[in-house]
């Protein structure tokens, strides 16, 4: 059989577990999926019958990253409330959103952000927002893989409705997308500063009966713990631990402050942690105690944070930040290595996303989500180990082709699939109104 | 007079202190200078008589970033020691640079350093490096202004030479360079730990008789704090100014680890800190107190370091950790504004040149160094502050347009005056001899 797509000539990074590079390499893409990683000498003969071929020369050749939380439709409020701590700064954030989201206006912000994501080699995410059937929408718009679904708030946040409504809508999630190959259903309450025991347990439930994924914020504040430890009489992570909430399919957004004991808690209940880097700096959150996480064996995955908080998504950054953040506040050079920072952004992200048998590596049987990054760049040259590059050198601009179930989606820096010029005048039209939320 | 060159319909963010942003506005430029910064209707006669006219309509119009630490042809090692901290880091990459360097190759490098520089806006350098004449061809041969001059170090380091050789060729710096526009010519001994008393006074009487720039490493680790206070009685900051080397034409990078008498002394000596938040982390030398001597009245500029430490030259990526890595150390939302950030990479870096009456901001009078910053991307949009905008979300790639002395050495991204392709082939064929080094 004739494959569909060969990629050949590049450096291949596989993040397949074993630090696996391949200097001159590529794959080989049939329905959707990787059926070889070789060398280049190796795949001649199936380039020769492939319908597609593309020459990876003067290319890193990498899995998509996997971006464990964002809230991409907050794009469209990207940089208009700055420098307050977390609690008031979610207040003014809640007033602009209550008055402009709806979901016309979270599918314009979901593609924005999605767009963002996908030029930059991110191929999915975990994104929770108030109206994920427009986040499904816009990933596929631009075609990438999400995880998302319903949001659990006690009050009325963006939507308004109450638990039942909630209820009914996560429900509705799983009937519309439960099945589907490019979504990965979840059920997502806010967080337990915001959502009751009964109600976490609830939305627990519907994942549980799904066999869906559960995410939620935690433990992301000083504030956030000193709360929870007041109503509840016990820290973040304990009480979540207590409502029965942490397991393999849990992914935990931030968990900056957690202490050992906690950091064991996590560790035993196979729960992911989304560490979020840029994010907890500029809300002055804190420093999240990765290389402890790590260590104790926490599947500690990567991500942005929305736009608001960030104020881009770019992994890149987030990458970069993993590995360097903690050698600075610990004083240790090895605190993470290039390796366990690379692993965060690819296989600890499929790990979160409960793919990790069709995400994160390139390796035969996985799905063909992956990316082509040029190394030939004044900021990026010499290059001496692929992993460090990527790790230490590359930047979002760099990456030059990016596809998905083996369908080419960013063709040189440009979305295949959506001119993302009537994003941004559409964007730009709707700004005055979200500027005068505020003022 | 007609105007050689206007630029108007941009989002003018002026650096001058105040905050100034127009929100529609431009320069003009005459003989290398700015004449004028005004709204774009008030440009409109200049533009009908001036030789060359620029819409920057969609584009941010700023000052060229300073970058206030650099050692650009570092470059050429980018990416071969990793995750080491710094003493036996700096082992291995002298080792690395003494077999590979010469004017040659110290060319080559800068010039890679200095592409990439440039390309990302920063239109002032302020670098360390063996053979600061090199520097200055390189730093030419793109475009741009760079602070340097001669080394001091004890051992016989990368160019071999005795204390009179040092002396030679610092005073041969100056008398080559000491009054150009485009170069600050400095003495730059190494740091305090390689580099005796003597030979720190003998540098700094060098750079006195010219009215020259002085530059070096201080305080960048907790074993360098150990062994000056060892040797010397006293902390690397008390220590240089016992020695009389601290005064506003001094310039020490790193100052991570410094008590609040130390700050103190800083602040009332009128030196310049470059502060270089990405090195500090990844070699694990600490997170530097940066609120505290902006709160003391320390002049913080903003540096990169080389590109062996960082590993890029990326002011942006320096931007934003300056304004985000102190709010997460410190848990305050406060701790170093957006303003402050970008006088850091601006004004603070022109005043560590002496040079804070012609560089550093957009002001009549001024060399008219300046970039525009695409603004459309999908990364950054919605725009509602300019100056959260650059701080927060801006990357390197958004910089399409730089002039140095009003002449354009950036267009649409690319170099005017070199092709970066013969740069980039050259590095490709030294960096397999530059790997063998450290094999």
């Amino acid at each position: 059989m004739s494959a569909d797509l060969v990629i050949r000539n590049a450096i291949v990074v596989t993040c397949d577990g074993d630090g696996g590079v391949i200097g001159d390499g590529g794959v080989v893409v049939e329905k959707g999926r990787i059926v070889r990683v070789a060398g280049s000498d190796d795949l001649e003969q199936a380039a020769q019958e492939a319908r597609t071929v593309i020459d990876g020369r003067g290319h890193i050749l990498m899995p998509g990253l996997i971006n464990a939380h964002c809230h991409a439709a907050d794009s469209l409020f990207r940089g208009l409330v700055e420098d307050l701590p977390l609690e008031p700064w979610l207040q003014k954030v809640w007033t602009a959103e209550g008055a402009i989201l709806n979901p016309q206006t979270s599918y314009l912000g979901s593609v924005l952000g999605c767009a963002e994501l996908l030029l930059s080699g991110v191929t999915s995410v975990m994104d929770m927002f108030w109206y994920p059937e427009e986040t499904v929408r816009a990933a596929r718009k631009v075609g990438m893989r999400v995880a998302t679904g319903g949001i659990f708030f006690d009050g009325p946040g963006v939507t308004g409705g109450d638990l039942d409504a909630r209820i009914a809508a996560a429900e509705d999630f799983f009937a519309g997308f439960g099945d589907a190959d490019d979504v990965f259903a979840a059920t997502m309450p806010h967080g337990a500063y915001t959502v009751g025991p009964e109600n976490l347990k609830i939305a627990r439930a519907i994942a549980d009966r799904h066999g869906g994924l559960f995410s939620t914020h935690a433990a992301e504040t000083r504030a956030e713990q000193d709360d929870i430890t007041g109503r509840y009489g016990s820290s973040v992570i304990r009480h979540l631990d207590h409502l029965g909430l942490l397991d393999e399919r849990t992914t935990l957004a931030h968990c900056v402050h957690v202490d050992e004991e906690e950091i064991g808690i996590l560790a035993r209940s196979g729960a992911t942690v989304s560490h979020n880097p840029m994010s907890n700096l500029k809300l002055a959150s804190g420093i999240a105690p990765v290389p402890d996480m790590l260590a104790a064996g926490v599947n500690v995955a990567l991500g942005t944070d929305g736009a608001i908080s960030g104020n881009d998504l770019d992994m890149w950054m987030a990458l970069r930040m993993a590995a360097t953040l903690h050698k600075g506040a610990t004083q240790r050079a090895d605190a993470v290595s290039t390796a366990q920072a690379l692993a965060m952004a690819t296989t600890a992200g499929a790990r979160a996303l409960g793919a990790g048998d069709r995400l994160g590596s390139l390796a035969a049987g996985k799905h063909a989500d992956m990316i082509l990054i040029d190394v030939r760049r004044p900021h990026a040259v010499p290059l001496f180990d692929p992993v460090t590059h990527l790790v230490y050198s590359t930047a979002k601009s760099d990456v030059r082709h990016v596809f998905v179930g083996g369908e080419q989606v960013v063709r040189d820096g440009a979305l295949t699939r959506h001119s993302i010029d009537e994003t941004l005048d559409e964007v730009a039209r709707l700004a005055p109104r979200i500027a005068a939320t505020i003022a």
